[in-house]
């Protein structure tokens, strides 16, 4: 048995009434709940009321309910029998504009129930946020792709559901984390101001909604915490990263990166947080993993190039023919290309050292990672010179964001204790590849600890700690947003990281001893 | 212009945003709502929230707020441009067995706009709260009776905006008072165990619910403010009619005595609230106003009878043709009954005393109070023997329960400084003629003070005044049930009680007097 115990769930026994203590069903439950919990109000909804008398009598008052805490109220979310077998489960989701994650929790006992991966649908509207909400302004547009996310979510449930042998009703509480645009989308909130100067989202702080309000089906009663922004360009998703990495409780400063479409960071300690996005400026466009595909079986993961032989060794999930590559698996070949110079210092494919390896497919250079024969779709699996020149513009957008908001707080990255590196993903990056190309600083591996989707985690936790809701609004309002200003300076900075490392190689000692 | 200054309707201007500030939309706004109310939160509904943005640039971020407080919590119930002329109205309902009496305010100035009453439709289901109550218990019962209500409602929500020249979506707050079973009907709330033992309502605080979630056409964001109940017995209406008289400010004890339906009475001061209502046992049952009709244009809500010539003096309503007779025209004509010798101590009508009005129709004496040729019916204006027996009945019930509460707590009638007699269906009781039949104790007349319908008055002051609803909680919270016990004691008290003004004349010293 598991020594979790759940905040959520409470069994009470109530009194029956009597004539000496009549007090109504709805005040006697409140009654006894408010003082199991130590709250000082526990609200119910009208639908709930409706059930109460005959869920009281059936059950001869001891009853299982299931809560969530909004803020200061508590409210019910679910009610059945003190011995109903089935678990009561929460529903973590971590909102990506390229793919969705689910987490089905047994809120009982703190398990994992099962996990899913979508494509989020709106995709086939645009590719990117700035599309979608272009989309949004068309007539309707903004009910479709509101309606595209939310089907996919339900498509979703069901498929969980199904997998983990309940039913959609179980699910009480909801818990969603990702970026302002996708979470303006997900409620149905007009997106238009957010990618307008001074770039306004319609709500910093969405709080605590009803799930059947927005849409979703699971539990009627269920309710769902939306992760708050501090501003269009920062999103829930960092909130929930910061969350789970706890890095707003360390005494000294530390270092959260997500390595997602954009390069977001967060630098700070119990003390102080300052964070920043790059999705400003052109630069910064594209993405580290716009080749990567999700982790799942078939999946490259790890790359490792023979220094001799220069053969590769490719490690796939669950060790299946390969299918594709995760952005981890981006960045550990780029690494193993660059080490065994198969790629020069700015990333172009080298043809003498590639050898058999490289094609040229419509004029275009590419490396064949796995030859159709030993991958699963029967097609090369490549990497081609575009992909990797926008590795490389996004490995210098990164090194160069750490590199000016540590000179901003007058803290220079050597002095970071801790990095954490997040990758929404799901896949955990390999410090020493990110080093190797220059998207992270030459620091002791020691100091970095993969921490793969901490939004998504960070989501569970709000669904399993009683404490989350604060300490996320807490997080929230503590945050210092710093607009990153892409002027010469940002832009010198930038052009100097888009080689392998850097143009400074005495940045990079341990690469530079390796490339020798 | 009135001083009165609503506090729930608040102009702010928002500073707009820019680079150096671009707090998003609803959280610019709330933070400026909060600043103004000193308040903690304010919620947003999510419909709402999805309007903000382009009513906030088109009234240029000067806007006009609607809001409602629910226990600690402000919610938003309605947003405008800060100019804009339409008044923002609050509709107080007394949700009455019988009849249904709505009142709609403007919130901005305090002022009534509009009252409007109707028969509860409920009424063509079952008489009373018994008969709804066994129908509710029958398939598609309970929703029948609540689509009874709601339709009510919302037809005469029609009216009153047309005859005040608003739309639905201009009321923003709703309160309602009315007992515990027209309460749970209303609210679609199972009210199979309110009569049956031992007694238990589904809820005794509703609390505020939203209008839509209702079914009530109003504004969509508008909030319902329900009174809450002590029991199956002791309803909203009557927390109402506390919360209208300060009966529960005062430091010397009173008494409130509602006369409708039942027989209900409240005794107490600042320190301590007791209270009982009369719907227990055969002997109340029938009601003091079962012949009575609402208050209305041609009725008879006054009634003198020449000592001498025994001619009547008959007032009606705006001084129109007789069409019937409202609760306090009932105990006026009873009292000067018995007082011109037409009934005896037994309330029995006098055939020497009566002459040529007296007539029988089916076995039945009847008194004709206004002929058929002065009527507005063109058929004689009577009173029955069997409405006078249940009068009596209900006289009696009513002094018996004063005599038993104030027995119980050890203070005597006379002790009492102050008696609110309220009168549910809009006559205002004439003490003098209360005390004449024995319905209320002989006591100087100064002591008795008419308030009406103190139900609708007191849902009233729920919309308009800011602290009432941390009043009615705090009301609902100190009041002691009485459980009248209908036995033998009870039943020799009010047999007693049965004779014109009592068995024991000297109680009633003032009345000895006249009828001498």
């Amino acid at each position: 048995m598991s020594a979790f115990s759940s905040p959520w769930i409470r069994c009470v026994a109530l009194t029956p009434p009597n004539l000496k203590d009549n007090t109504a069903d709805a005040d006697r439950l409140v009654a006894a709940l408010k003082k199991e919990l130590g709250a000082d109000a526990v609200d119910l909804d009208l639908d709930l009321l409706k059930q109460l008398p005959a869920i009281l009598r059936r059950c001869d008052y001891r009853v299982r309910c299931s809560l969530f805490r909004d803020r200061g109220r508590w409210v019910l979310t679910g009610i059945d029998g003190g011995d109903d077998p089935r678990p009561v489960a929460g529903l973590a989701v971590d909102l990506g504009t390229t793919r969705v994650v689910l987490l089905l929790i047994d809120l009982g006992s703190g398990r994992t129930l099962a996990e899913h991966t979508f494509d989020n649908p709106q995709v086939a509207v645009g590719p990117d946020v700035l599309a979608r909400i272009h989309h949004a302004d068309s007539p309707g547009g903004l009910h479709e792709l509101n309606h595209l996310i939310i089907g996919g979510l339900n498509r979703a449930v069901g498929d969980l559901c199904g997998s983990a042998g309940i039913g959609p009703q179980d699910i009480c509480t909801v818990s969603v984390a990702g970026n302002t645009a996708m979470t303006h989308l997900f409620l149905g909130l007009e997106p238009r101001w957010i990618i307008r100067e001074p770039y306004i989202p319609v709500v910093n702080r969405p709080g605590v909604l009803k799930a059947a309000e927005l849409g979703i089906d699971v539990n009627p009663f269920a309710r769902v915490l939306v992760f708050p922004n501090i501003g269009s360009y920062f999103g829930g998703d960092l909130i929930a990263g910061i969350l789970f990495s706890k890095l707003h409780q360390r005494k000294d400063p530390a270092i959260l990166v997500d390595v997602g479409t954009n390069a977001e960071v967060v630098l700070g300690n119990r003390d102080w947080l300052i964070g920043c996005a790059g999705a400003a400026g052109p630069a910064l466009e594209g993405g580290v993993t716009r080749m990567g595909m999700l982790a799942g079986p078939g999946v490259v993961d790890r790359v490792a190039v023979d220094p001799a032989t220069r053969t590769f060794d490719i490690h796939t999930i669950e060790e299946k023919a390969p299918k594709g590559i995760c952005g981890s698996g981006v960045i550990d070949l780029a690494a193993q290309l660059f080490l065994r110079g198969m790629i020069d210092i700015r990333g172009k494919l080298v043809a003498a050292a590639c050898g058999d390896r490289l094609k040229v497919v419509d004029g275009m250079r590419h490396l064949v990672v796995v030859p159709a024969e030993q991958s699963a779709t029967g097609k090369d699996l490549t990497m081609s010179q575009a992909d990797l020149d926008s590795l490389i513009r996004s490995k210098a957008a990164m090194y160069t964001i750490l590199e000016t908001l540590t000179m901003t707080v007058g803290v220079s990255l050597s002095q970071i204790g801790t990095f954490y590196v997040a990758g929404t993903f799901g896949c955990f990056i390999n410090p020493r590849s990110a080093i190797a190309i220059g998207m992270l600083p030459d620091l002791p591996l020691a100091r970095y600890v993969p921490i793969g989707n901490s939004s998504l985690q960070g989501a569970a936790l709000a669904l399993t700690s009683e404490s989350a809701s604060d300490e996320i609004d807490r997080i929230r309002d503590r945050i210092t947003y710093f607009e990153l200003n892409v002027n010469q300076d940002f832009m010198n900075r930038f052009s100097a990281a888009k080689f392998l490392p850097h143009t400074d190689v005495g940045r990079f000692p341990s690469v530079a001893r390796l490339t020798v």
